[in-house]
């Protein structure tokens, strides 16, 4: 198995657990967790198939992926009520993939020879549109909205820094995708634990 | 023409009706009723064969479907004033949108020779994608969502009878697409007339 | 650069000020305005490139399209503070927007010879739905669903201009997209000045 392959795995299977996660606060029932687990796992990986054209998608032809996501969802629907703090874990979870996936998304897209800005982009939206759909059709607040964190940003900086080892330093793939993941983790966990955020956008109120 | 395209028609036309009675609810005009029935009406199906990369789309080259979808909202217009109970009227259409959508789904993943798992993805993504953009989009609870109902359960148990009786004990695969809506259509009217139900996750309170 | 491609750049560079605007009014960090400002300025035509199959998506392999979104998400971020009125800005801005992507989507798909029909769709596609996503992920009150105004009209009647005088009057497609974009702005602009609307669905109270 390619490492590429073993990031996208990887990425599935944490972010099933944190749309189950999510589907627990909504009190679904084991097949709503099972959905709301596959839409948050392939969600933002299949939008970069289907922007870069890469067919099949990764996860159609190879049943695998779904049995995980569908593995990970019954896991979460039976052992989630003796966690500690649902919330912590499904925050955790989620920096860890939305650390994984942007490595993905950003391996595929260089993988594909991709110029720097588009495989920018394509590790912040494998990175986070996955999580995008979670939250907009569970009703909640999305994460990438939360004012004072880094979220966003984290998929970004990731994907710069493997754009950056190896398009400009010439390292090999590999180095350059951990170095993406560590990157983009390091913020989120400085954000989460530390409160490490940009400045936002203060404006007078809106008159209207 | 085929049974498969016959199917599309069928759950175009019943989809398109639930939209314009969504659309009522959110006091649109005519054009927004087209507007919010013809998304309805083609988003599940868009989305299979954009993640089964069948081209073209099965509305775009085939204007049919998208007229078929708007004459159904303007009958709503003029018409929905008239029903006894509208909200009635949308869950019952939209049992039989998702029943016959589930068989489109199923029926198109097995011609192009899916592996089991896949066709029960796609039967799932084409009956319930369509009616949750329309929710997600006019700002209702997602049926989807909804506690104490079998919605996804529904798609799920039609999409593994087809593929059980096609590939398992090799009926055609009109019989197995048959069986597939009755499947899917009798779980979820059992479920708004008798209250069936799989067991929600209940957890004790968050703490935090 | 030939017309369709200058309307490319022509809407990613307005409907990326809109969504650079609305993430203004969420009080996010620059890199959530440039995520706004991209996923709105690109949404609607990545969508009509996906369900024509045109191959590669217009911005992906060109990123000129996204260091214009993410430049005008900057120039927001810093200047909107100054604005005598935001939601002003965002509206007219938004009108702009919406009649240009409408030209741009009705363009591409005369250009692929597609039917009067799938025009018009494309059309309406391209203007309404970048706006779409960045209302629901903002969670705004998608101006599409704004009762009492004119919006997915506007779109409508642009795209059968265009498609009347390309088709049946023969009109060179630069006059018939220029027409297309006028009519568009036109009735938005009178819908937001003078009240033009059309007459809304109304019904008696639901009773259940």
């Amino acid at each position: 198995m390619s490492f590429l392959t073993l990031l996208d795995y990887a990425s599935v299977l944490v972010f099933a657990l944190t749309g189950a996660l999510v589907a627990s606060r909504a009190q679904l029932d084991i097949v709503g967790f099972a959905f709301v687990a596959c839409l948050t796992a392939v969600g933002g990986g299949t939008i970069r198939d289907l922007l870069l054209d890469r067919h099949p998608v990764f996860w159609v032809e190879e049943p695998t992926y779904i049995l995980l996501a569908v593995g990970a969802a019954v896991i979460v629907f039976f052992t989630a009520h003796r966690m500690e703090s649902r919330q912590k874990w499904l925050i955790w979870l989620d920096s860890f993939a939305l650390a994984i996936a942007v490595s993905a998304g950003t391996g595929a897209a260089i993988s594909l020879d991709k110029s720097p800005v588009i495989v920018v982009m394509m590790g912040m939206a494998t990175g986070s549109l996955g999580g995008l759909m979670r939250d907009v059709v569970c009703n909640e607040v999305p994460l990438v909205l939360k004012q004072g964190e880094l979220y966003v940003t984290c998929t970004m900086a990731g994907a710069i820094t493997a754009i950056g080892f190896s398009e400009f330093f010439g390292w090999p793939d590999f180095s350059a995708l951990v170095a993406c993941a560590v990157v983009c983790w390091t913020l989120r966990a400085g954000s989460i634990l530390f409160g490490w955020h940009l400045t936002a956008y203060k404006s007078r109120p809106p008159r209207s």
